[in-house]
């Protein structure tokens, strides 16, 4: 993204601190419920952590509905009617297998301890799963103190998230359950065919949304990339049946170049196809990024086939077809998916990004070589000194820019000081205001990256930084 | 908003069809689950909703937090640690008094049906309510068939809703409960610690954010009035005591500017001061909105003392003071809330602005007369006749036009129909494609209110629409 020449005082990508520290220290991620010792696998986006966010998730928008003209969006309620996860079988089938620690209680995600030495075991079946925990159970690595002798037989473990939300017999002996969505798509299928009616769309289309999702993990881990609660961006595009390798594929390209787009580097990206497929589908691959423990899942891009919609026709006893002008016909619509995480994304993009860079003999500094677009400030102002004509100036032109950009103001400390407390954040521009500006006008632009300073009028720093952005936009391709 | 002169041919405001059959009509609102028999309390918002919903957020975003110093985004999540609804007082406190049906089990809001017949009884205790009760229920309406022998003595019903997210005890006995956050405030006062040791900020300063909220209502009803699942955004703003009367003043006036900025009319907004405070505010004031079933509270200014802190303090057992520089003493700041729901405004905007209106002696049309800024799309782009040079030429006027402005390319029935389609959901500016187009790139532009048509070069369509709005925008205040 930022491409340092090769003359570059670049001389570290390995993290100083924790990313889980850095993100709270500067106000990114804090751990939920803190005060009160925490809530395990949910975290809240801090003020500058809320607009990279926001930044990833109207890029998203940006690429998915708004520039395209047969993708529609969506924003459909976290909570459905309980038989909406029993067509889609999450009722049934959404479940993680656990080992039971019998004197302690704990339980452990027995598939990770399988895979951990290198056994795979996604999409088996039960039957099949128990099998391989036989055949390995004297292998697997157990937490320190704990061995195979104290833990029971694997048993499944629902990750649907219940609540009483929309329960009103008041009689708690049989009370309603719902469900907390376990992902988002099945409010795009439970839509289908109102946008159908409404929208009159012609295959093929897509329908698009982004919204919290909830899984009962049962040890949530690895900060934002396995969560209780997060937040998911899919899309499900209806297609022509048979025309579902042509838009696998495509959508497949579309998204990695989406993902270089934002900054993420290339060569921390991959395919990786499904080892195996759960029964419905009929191709799925994983946009994998090289996290620091490992190449994970980033984004998935799947052909479900027909699966979502004759379920849900089967549950609902409605038709969910679409009717063929040209054959008069009605059919049910084969389903590509996209869907990934923003928390997933948000963390690849703090990972790859935090660098630490020797400036001098004696000092380093933390710079967050974000893409310029992609940071949660654009611009920064700062009065030179902390006296009112300063301050008054600058925040005039916060005022004159916060409508366009997303710009920050801070009077605390040095200069240099606040030069790197926006590094530190990824903020591409800093404007000073200093003496010469309160009598000709002009101020410093300094940028993140040369930290070189260049002096523009008061009245061009709209248009230059437009300039700026646009260009460093351009090399991201 | 939309001026019409005094030889407007504007005959009527009166909704000719339900604002919910209209909504889901044009794909703004569909109801929750609808192929399962729908889902109480919870809606969908659809392609065209969706657009006008983000509007409401980004400019709520861009005025609370974005234009401004002082306040800080947050992002929290939707589960907390169960002790947070202990110590705000929601697990014993966050009721609604009902009457349950001996016979059929129903349940009725008690309080409702006291309101009913003109007794106030908000915010009361409960012995309060039942004394009220006793006195009045001879008189209340209840539904038809049932009567007061029907019911028994009010009891509370609690309205937040529980779930087992972060529960992994595994013993169904004695399951964990958390709860959906009933309102997203609380995530800000759990967070203060976090903003205050991350951003240093001063007083006066505030802690911003938008999110779902959940309330196990025993009766949903006014469409997106009352829902158990809907949106917040609240600002928490942090204060010295002793300035409470100052800030909330200022926070009414602006919150209700802000209002009339988004195209609500003066008219159908007013103050309303409750007629009983809840036991720690200070103060509290309604700003109502003139829906069709009455004047109803649309946003809240509460003055909530330092309640919040000092609640979340004792329970936490963490100090959530300030140290004032000052006076070198700690204190716990104050704080003025301001709150408001997104789906409560969405439907005051619809209310407001569906208009049928008389276009010739034979025709009426319907208007959806939002402001410019707010309306799903503020432009529209077709091709005049159904071939592909017009088609290729306006999907490349829609791919010039969609990273700047929300528009939607439409092909599909007369250029007449087509207008209207777009004046049903309030898009300010259509364009078409015609033969002229291809000749000397010049295209229509019609105007959802005048109706006029005008042509301009195809290279001037981005300036000549941004004037536009910046012109219809200067209007609203």
């Amino acid at each position: 993204m930022v491409t340092y020449k090769k003359n570059s005082k670049r001389i570290s990508l390995t993290p100083t601190e924790d990313i889980v520290t850095f993100a709270k220290r500067k106000g990114f991620v804090y751990p939920s419920s803190e005060i009160y010792g925490g809530f395990a696998g949910v975290y809240d986006y801090g003020p500058v952590g809320m607009l990279l966010l926001n930044n990833i998730k109207k890029e998203w928008l940006q690429s998915m509905v708004q520039d395209r003209t047969d993708i529609y969006g969506l924003d459909s309620g976290i909570v459905t009617h309980p038989r909406v996860w029993e067509a889609s079988g999450h009722t049934k089938g959404f479940t993680d297998p656990l080992v039971i620690n019998n004197k302690t209680h704990e339980r452990y995600r027995a598939d990770h301890l399988l895979e951990e030495i290198g056994v795979a075991c996604e999409n088996v079946s039960f039957e099949e799963f128990v099998s391989l925990w036989n055949t390995h159970k004297h292998t697997v690595r157990f937490p320190q103190g704990v061995s195979v002798q104290d833990v029971g037989d694997p048993t499944y473990f629902n990750l649907l998230a219940k609540t009483n939300l929309g329960s009103v017999t008041y009689d708690t002996q049989k009370e309603e359950i719902a469900y907390l969505r376990g992902e988002t798509c099945q409010g795009i299928y439970l839509n289908y065919k109102n946008v159908y009616d409404t929208m009159h769309p012609k295959l093929p289309f897509g329908i698009a949304q982004i919204g919290k999702a909830f899984r009962n993990e049962i040890s949530p881990r690895q900060f934002l990339f396995r969560c209780r609660e997060f937040e998911q961006m899919e899309m499900q595009y209806f297609i022509y049946p048979g025309q579902s390798k042509k838009y696998f594929g495509y959508f497949k390209k579309l998204r990695m170049k989406w993902l270089i787009s934002l900054g993420l580097s290339k060569k921390k990206l991959r395919f990786l196809p499904h080892s195996k497929l759960v029964f419905y589908a009929q191709a799925a691959e994983d946009i994998q990024f090289q996290y620091s423990f490992g190449w994970k899942e980033l984004e998935g891009v799947h052909d479900r086939g027909n699966y979502d919609l004759t379920q849900h026709a089967a549950f609902s006893k409605q038709k969910l077809a679409y009717f063929d002008e040209k054959s008069n016909t009605h059919l049910i619509p084969h389903i590509i998916e996209t869907s990934i995480g923003a928390g997933r994304l948000f963390y690849a993009l703090l990972e790859q990004n935090y660098t630490v860079q020797k400036v001098s003999k004696e000092e380093t500094r933390i710079v967050l070589t974000l893409a310029y677009h992609m940071a949660p400030y654009q611009m920064a102002v700062f009065p030179l000194f902390k006296k009112t004509k300063f301050q008054k100036y600058a925040k005039k032109i916060f005022t004159s820019q916060s409508n366009k950009y997303s710009i920050v103001y801070d009077d605390t400390g040095s200069i240099g000081k606040r030069y790197r407390r926006q590094d530190e954040i990824g903020t591409p521009y800093c404007i000073t205001v200093d003496e010469i500006t309160l009598k000709k006008n002009t101020v410093t632009v300094r940028n993140r990256d040369t930290m070189k300073q260049k002096r523009i009028p008061v009245s061009k720093i709209s248009t230059y930084i437009e300039k700026e952005l646009i260009a460093a936009r351009k090399k991201l391709s």
